[in-house]
């Protein structure tokens, strides 16, 4: 096991009507901004249960945060953030919304000129402004971490930030908030958690054996209940289970201690900048290709994912390992979530070189679990998933 | 799955060396009291380390708490932080040490007169004064958690307390450690570790498969790595799994959202107090004879671990549930532990009775998963421990 340090002060609260505390975790004398999207909170209920938990609480709203944060529109909130001196914020949406919201703890807070300075050089932020979350969709685990993604169309750029400030102080969980979501996102949740844990497990072997049993948790978990929550979104059971895989999927824990991959995340962030496909679908595409591309480095460890998650027992290293990502393809395909780049543009030709040559022209540290991939190898890969 | 509320704001530090870390994480103008038990840190080297890590500290010493942690002795100490100012406490030991320091947390900032009744009246500590912890020990997860269990001679009383004040600000954990424990403390720490996990795991089943396979986890992982600590507790790898077993067996997370039990600990705290048998071996004899007598609840619990944790595939659910308890008694053998009251003790006659008096003179709540066990059933469980 590496060496590591972990630390996550976010209270989750999680169960059935919870929305209803929300009251009592912001102070009473805050101006709170409560950031949301496209604007279905205020069809499936959640929008008035938080106006009615904070109705002696001082609110201005900002709706109109997209999938895929814009760095634009996060810059006309953080105007009214100024302007109306807001001291807390609170983000009532699925992992775009609370993203967003991260980038606004941030920018609030920064000293500097530019806070798209945050974005390109990358600078860690140790205090943003406080805010809790209501989380609509269960997916990412924005919820529960301090890391965000935000986008700038007009660049076509999808950039990371994060840092030790920007972990939501409170986040609530109510699996009820499933009902209202779509068969196409509760796919996409699905796909992006499971795709979360493999980028922290499906990596050379260190045997560090709790983060990797933790791990195939998670993952055997949201097998068995993809199929409960697309059936029947009102399952809560089900719902319950989902939610809070997806939330511990990427709050840091299974990380600790282990290599971490995140080539498919960097890959994928490039066909979502390029043809604006859902961040989940981008994963399904891409991490086939990395694992087969890989397949000599990864092959210990995907045979062992195929044994204790897939319970194939059959056949040699080799072969349980190439028979785990023919699995894991089906996994995808039963979700209705296709895994090939062609499924989804027919603009395909010449996208490998695109994103090779953009890649080129960053700063290159590398991809994978040894920072050793090459633009050169992120082509082939991407060539393997046309 | 039941509805929770989960912060842990613990931050850990692991890995190799890591004790040397300590200087950042305590404020450079606190005054620290540095507690900790009978002096074999100074054999292993840890008291050094410590030191040196803390030379540009002002630090006063406490030593001498004993295993399950005296309160006359933690008054001394509470006597040395009013007299001495101290503004910062760090226990270096393990459970005992963290537990005491705890009450002292605790008790530095009572307003109350009489700080025993944070224990009788179990007052609840939202605020106590800022500690970090260096563990030696792999067993309580006192480390990250905020929960003490403090015992009073005079009234042979082992009395538990707690609050969201009583986290650690931090805890270092260096698997190093391991190597001076003696076997008798390993083998305590793993059966301690594996019996948390089945407090919160070995009830009436509700599905919440997440958490169950998180449990699954640590107990496999405790089973697996067990042989190899105590054979070779330089096996740093092994010392690893080991000690983050330990940590995650209880600080809540497998916790949240499922029944606990907790009825193994309790009866097996009024053996301590009665005959001063260590903690972990009261639970080995109190944990068999729980699950046999509470056998109709249990056991689809009972037979899930089973298959899941000890492979047996043979028989329908009553067999695998017995086999399950078989499995249990012979891992606490193989740690060189023994499970009958007898093996500790020629005085057990009347052991029974005695208990169930004293909980029926206290304000009995009942023990168990429901809350419904009497004192006479728990002088049966008792019996059947013998």
């Amino acid at each position: 096991m590496n060496n590591f340090e972990f630390k996550n002060p976010t209270k989750i609260i999680f169960g059935k009507d919870s929305i209803s505390k929300l009251s009592n975790e912001i102070p009473k004398d805050a101006k709170i901004l409560m950031l949301y999207g496209g604007g279905s909170i205020k069809k499936n209920g959640i929008y008035d249960q938080v106006k009615t938990a904070l109705a002696n609480h001082d609110v201005i709203e900002f709706a109109g945060i997209p999938a895929n944060p814009e760095y634009a529109v996060l810059m006309e909130a953080l105007k009214v953030i100024k302007d109306e001196n807001i001291s807390y914020l609170l983000a009532v949406g699925g992992g775009s919304v609370i993203d967003g919201t991260k980038f606004l703890s941030a920018a609030a807070l920064f000293e500097g000129n530019n806070p798209w300075d945050i974005l390109v050089k990358n600078i860690k932020t140790d205090k943003g402004m406080p805010f809790g979350t209501v989380l609509t969709l269960p997916a990412t685990g924005s919820e529960m971490n301090s890391g965000a993604v935000i986008t700038r169309k007009e660049t076509k750029e999808k950039l990371t930030m994060g840092g030790p400030g920007l972990f939501p102080e409170f986040s609530i969980l109510d699996p009820q908030v499933i009902t209202s979501i779509p068969q196409r996102q509760l796919a996409n949740g699905l796909t992006d958690a499971f795709t979360h844990v493999l980028e922290q497990y499906m990596t050379y072997p260190i045997n560090a054996r709790l983060q990797d049993r933790f791990a195939e948790s998670i993952l055997q978990t949201l097998i068995e209940v993809a199929p409960k929550v697309l059936k029947d979104p009102t399952n809560y059971k089900a719902a319950s289970d989902f939610m809070w895989s997806c939330t511990m999927a990427l709050n840091g824990l299974i990380q600790k201690g282990v290599p971490g991959d995140w080539a498919v995340h960097a890959i994928g962030h490039e066909l979502t900048a390029l043809f604006g496909i859902d961040h989940a679908r981008t994963l399904a595409v891409i991490a086939p290709s990395h694992y087969k591309f890989n397949f000599e480095a990864k092959k210990e460890k995907l045979a062992q994912y195929a044994e204790r998650v897939w319970n194939i027992t059959e056949g040699n290293t080799d072969a349980k390992a190439h028979a785990a990502i023919e699995k894991t393809e089906a996994f995808f395909h039963q979700l209705g979530i296709d895994t090939k780049l062609s499924d989804y543009t027919k603009d395909y030709e010449g996208t490998a070189e695109t994103i090779s040559k953009r890649f080129t022209e960053r700063q290159w540290l590398g991809l994978g679990e040894h920072k050793s991939l090459s633009p050169d190898m992120v082509e082939e890969i991407v060539k393997m998933a046309y």
